[in-house]
């Protein structure tokens, strides 16, 4: 059977190194693929470049119908092929990331980002979202720490990834049986295996329909 | 006072003479500016870019989304600060045309399309639109003896362009006191006279208010 998982939390939170160790995990008795948006997939490659560019000032709600637009198009083209061929699909953010961030903290507002993500996804919610719980001044210790290449939002101040991580928190209590909460101040090894039972527990709660 | 007026119609209607004319004939009395999606505005250039590329086969929501996304960025860095600064702008295309393309001939569904277009425009709706009607026969001979370089959209089917001028009909009854209907088969001259008309009449009707 193939599950849409997607991975969520604020910047440093641990997602790309947590769903790598997933992926391995879940391999052992599962056709597994993981993915994040762009995905490799050529118009949303080409948006993502808009979306990065500092050039110049972009509004808020056409940041957020280019996420929409760059969504949809991985989606139709990466999440769904795979989901038909009976894989599980483990996406690092997806329409959450754009309900706290633009949503919550850029105030855009809850309801028309749902509007536009809606028309975006379609029927297509993910069944599962693991969201990676952790404070944003440890988030933004690691990213500095990581020494990443800086981007458009990353250069956001405190304010707004404090605003992200409480946009993340009430996301996970408006939807506790899609979203589970998995500590991400822990070590790397318990982080994966908290998130592991969360899906195990969920496939198999699947499995027993 | 400023006006936001938007000229609609399919393919080879005669928008881009009727606007420029128009703008000619209104500068004697009034400040006006003509502007047409993405009108140099370079996100919305960029976004153009993405949409006219034939190396792809794009999602039909996807392409809705980057339509909407590119009239927001040019609304917000174009049209508004010009009707601050109390002028009419003169648009070609603008919401109706999604409206009309996405919504109606490629039966995405109008309330969809109407919703991610409110989003992109919030309160700006056009004042008054002038909607050019011409058979899609006609519209379709005018370009092809222009020679037009062609883009995806021109490649459509006949079928494509007769559901666009169906669903701009539609438009303009669900819309009767925004969008005023322009016998686009008529000369040159009595299509210009006409649309001079009607905003005059309405330039005249606001200015009793």
């Amino acid at each position: 059977m193939s599950y849409f998982i997607t991975f969520e939390g604020p910047e440093g939170s641990g997602k790309t190194t947590v769903i790598e160790h997933i992926r391995v995990l879940l391999s052992d008795s599962h056709e597994v693929v993981k993915t994040r948006e762009p995905g490799g997939i050529p118009i949303s490659e080409k948006i993502r470049e808009i979306l990065l560019t500092k050039e110049h000032d972009m509004d808020g709600r056409t940041e957020a119908l280019l996420f929409a637009a760059s969504r949809r198009q991985h989606l139709v083209e990466r999440v769904i092929p795979e989901l038909e061929a009976g894989k599980i699909v483990l996406c690092d953010r997806f329409i959450d990331s754009s309900l706290a961030y633009q949503g919550i903290a850029r105030g855009i507002g809850f309801d028309d980002i749902m509007a536009i993500n809606k028309f975006a996804i379609d029927t297509h919610m993910p069944d599962l979202t693991v969201y990676l719980k952790l404070d944003p001044e440890t988030g933004l210790e690691r990213i500095q720490d990581n020494n990443r290449e800086n981007n458009r939002l990353d250069e956001e101040t405190i304010d707004f990834h404090k605003k992200v991580v409480s946009g993340y928190n009430e996301l996970s209590v408006l939807y506790p049986n899609r979203i589970k909460v998995v500590d991400a101040s822990q070590s790397v090894d318990s982080v994966v295996s908290d998130t592991l039972n969360i899906i195990n527990t969920y496939i198999q709660s699947r499995g027993e329909e």
